[in-house]
């Protein structure tokens, strides 16, 4: 493992970052992953770095294949294990009942080739281990995106005809989270309660995401960036990419949360995450019922009531252990924020 | 019943709806709907006017309940049944295996309130008919919406508190669908393969679906009119109203599918309806899959990845008989139409 | 349609079922059923035949395929439709509100040959036209049953190998119950609050199934007789048999119910019928507890405690529309009913 | 930790379990299990005893409260964890790839009283932590069942009125597993390819499970003992229990499995645990297909039809995070297993 930490200075914090320090300074850690320091769970494991509450951490993430597919041919089997992450980093002063809050400041794709893949098993409409069946698997596909950083796009190539189509780009953590409770160690394919492998393009820049602190320091993992991915992540993958990445973490002494959610200047947003999707629905919304009561001051069943008409719901992926979504409203519909 | 049908002239035409018409006359059937004319079943019945293909329809809608509740304190016991459905129409020429194409040309509200309405054993997070729980029932509560034509906008009213606030209205029918297969006949709160009580947003100004057609004629319903409604509309109801609509019948012969679908210029979209929610999705997505490979040419495979990268999932509503859910892609991302 | 009805005398009824009569006549209705009388949906419909509250009807039924299956090789294209039902019976007296009993008292395999199919887009562990996948469907199979009349036992022939065994026979109808509520019509493939297609080896001798009364006259109706069946019925047929049958028909005036029952002398039995599995439990559950709670008087609680350490949960199938469930407790383990 | 081990002589072993020996001697491993060496996890962690492969282990385990609740009136705030563990237990030989045959021989209901509680957030047919809901939870209720072991019963007293009944015991391991794979850690209240919490009544004596050896040593865990339990363990427990057991644990080098499998000399059983119910029944019925494919010879196709007529499904329980599906056939419909 290697570990690289220091502190920028003021100009250099305000050159990178000027939105970020209110006039403050803020500490920025720097951390390089490899392939060699990566971890493929979200467990209670010895930290690789040391933030303050307010420090930045300034790093980089493999892509969901360890960058181990470099060309069309090379399949699946090189890839030695799923969603290597980054991590874990430890949040001084985080004690379990507190929330760890990432404000994502930036994302960059870091390099030139995204890589979608359809693996026999996985995916929304093919069988799979969880939703296995007797007919056949499908056969193994990669498809290699070129990625145009002038134009900020990914071009599909089909693999059975001629066509090619430009994608914008939309870059997030598809992992992002924090050791479980309890003791757990959940594999970083799993999205749950800590977070993990939610497939959130709300992680994405300009969001705030919170966790529950479980474990003293939070322990905060990402990877598994994502230039680009539609609703529901349906085939599998999304154009899987490296990321350079910095994100600020902040710990709120004293407040509990039990499943992770968004925020930004715009909306407030609550996940799900678990099977049928009906449950990661029904999670999402008593999440935001509850949200909205205890920091908005509407009854619970006004709140109910005008979700049901200004509600928004994203699908964000049917194809992990658990299926994610996220409720949201935004703010404007809200009364002011209690005291 | 009460049946009113007429020829609008040329002129009348283009004023009303100059778009449609591409450089061609066509024929308006008028009909007022009232509450001794509706109905309550999507099925075989008695046509209640007759079209030509491409003939618009126009007509009104009353809301949910009928119209039934018109202020504060009335309670839903005052409602007779609900969904009240305009129609059947019968469109000559459509045949068992055609489909019908119904443009949405135009939509109105056709009052000054709307209502929401929270009914217990009804909703996405409390105890219902067929998620049955030992918990009493969440108690019944009315909303009523005052709406402003000028800024259309709605206004929710807390009832816990004094908070108030404007809500944008996107009016589109809640109910739009044919008589069913097989000779079922199902009631006007369920959407199913010949559409129904589908919720869909998309069933708005500007956008044309598709459905089936089951029998001789088709038999077209629309009625439960919305004036607004978030995703899921988890408390049960939208903003209710009573609608004045404008839509275009055409049939498209020798054309089959198997469940509805809706297009505009810049996007396909495709509709699942079932429980749980996965099944929906899955439906939705074979569904969008299928209609890629055939008029697009894309391979399964590259279209499945392809979705996985630019899908977008609209989960309509997660409250009735079965769930609803839309799958689309834009047209921008696609090949040329097979001709 | 052919419709034969009749009475028997004394001696004939003490003959044929004398543990039916508790010292009374009991009029006997004769109907039998053809291919050109049968019935595809569960529906309000002209009866073919009016018992007397109490009266047994005696008829036969043709198996799932219309009896068009004759020998190897028949193709399921030969099959004019699923599911053909003898009815509907006309029951007097019978008025919405009211509960239907039907207690059966004879079946009998009505040939010497049972079917098995495996229709491609039907069945539990392959791709089904509500589970769609982009798999290619399994290929369609036929398996012919002999059935030893004297033994009461068919034989399983794989298609694939030389193997044979011998299966028990329990005979039941997989089809059995009333019109359904609000105007519907449903298929006759579907199981739903109605009864229907539930496929519940429960519909046997010596049990009495209940059924909510939703039109004058009840109008009932059975079919898809079934000579053995697994649980789950997971390949989508079980030993499609014709029947020949006698059930009693009796009317319990002001009783309401809201799903089917079961019972005999042993134990009580509620259905749940409803997708996903999940659901369909917690409707045969919620209706047990209920059902304790009135007839039996224990506590919601306590009730729901005791089904935690004795019920019985039967999972009839999981191919139709509506996947079935019952759930059951064995009298002995409750307090002595209310008067 | 306390550790007690030794060797039975011939003599003991011969009257303690004559039947295992087929004529050889075993090693019989004590192990004492205390509320001070418990675990809480399914875990990759310090063995607390080695076994050879073959040998026998005889412990015991604490009830699910870690024996915490004695008296009516204690509360379950009194208990520190739920679902204390005995082990882990390693067996020498036992390499991933491998699977651990457990061979129950003996269970003993460890004490005079069993307990079944109501906790809120926790059942089938109540608000849970993974269907939430807005109702209010049910209030906290717990139930003792005095055991007369004379007559091998267990007696319910209902709460809320006079009634009481005798319940006859079968007692089980609730939870029974290994290690995960992949470096995860389970809490002890989840079942999934590990076993786990699968409150599978088929975990009694006379049965052997089968589970997937993911570390060496396979690192075996047992607990949770159960007296009796209805189908689905409904409200949240069974009629929970100490235990005092005898169970053999064996290697089968290169036999590799993917979720557990029970077997006795009459059936052969699969599991499948997993949400929603449809999908843990999709998941022990392909593996059940799959078994019968290999080891017996049956094409797939043959094999799907033939559980459509004799399989057997039990529903062990839907209220853990994973729901659990047993599904089963008898040998007397197999062929012959293959050399």
């Amino acid at each position: 493992m290697k570990l690289k930490s220091g502190v920028l200075t003021l100009l250099g914090m305000l050159l990178a970052a000027p939105a970020l320090l209110h006039g403050q300074t803020a500490n920025v850690v720097h951390y390089t992953t490899t392939i060699d320091n990566v971890k493929y769970l979200f467990a209670t494991a010895e930290p690789v770095a040391r933030l303050k509450s307010g420090d930045i951490l300034d790093t980089n993430t493999l892509d969901c294949f360890g960058n181990a597919l470099k060309k069309p041919g090379d399949p699946l089997s090189m890839v030695k294990g799923d969603n290597p992450l980054a991590g874990p980093f430890f949040v001084e002063g985080a004690e379990p009942g507190d929330t760890l809050a990432v404000k994502i400041l930036d994302l960059e794709v870091d390099g030139d080739t995204g890589i979608g893949a359809f693996a026999p098993g996985f995916g929304a409409i093919n069988e799979t281990n969880y939703t296995p069946m007797l007919h056949p698997p499908l056969p193994e596909r990669v498809w290699f995106y070129p990625i145009d950083h002038a134009t900020n796009t990914a071009v599909f190539k089909a693999l059975d005809s001629d066509f090619a189509v430009k994608i914008p780009l939309h870059p997030f953590f598809g992992c992002i989270g924090v050791a479980p409770a309890n003791g757990e160690a959940r594999s970083s394919v799993v999205p749950a309660e800590f977070g993990g492998n939610m497939d959130s393009p709300e992680a994405r820049v300009g969001n705030t995401v919170y966790f529950p602190v479980n474990v003293k320091g939070g322990l905060f993992y990402i990877g598994d960036g994502h230039a680009a991915m539609g609703d529901g992540e349906v085939a599998g993958t999304a154009i899987e990419v490296p990321l350079k990445a910095r994100v600020q973490l902040s710990v709120i002494k004293g407040r509990t949360i039990a499943w992770p959610r968004f925020e930004n200047d715009h909306a407030i947003m609550t996940v799900g995450a678990y099977r049928p999707l009906d449950d990661a629905l029904r999670i999402a919304f008593t999440e935001l019922v509850h949200w909205i009561h205890q920091d908005y001051g509407l009854s619970e069943l006004d709140a109910y009531e005008l979700l049901s008409q200004v509600a928004r719901i994203h699908l964000n992926e049917m194809v992990d252990p658990n299926y994610v979504v996220v409720a949201s409203i935004e703010k404007k519909y809200l009364p002011a924020k209690k005291k």
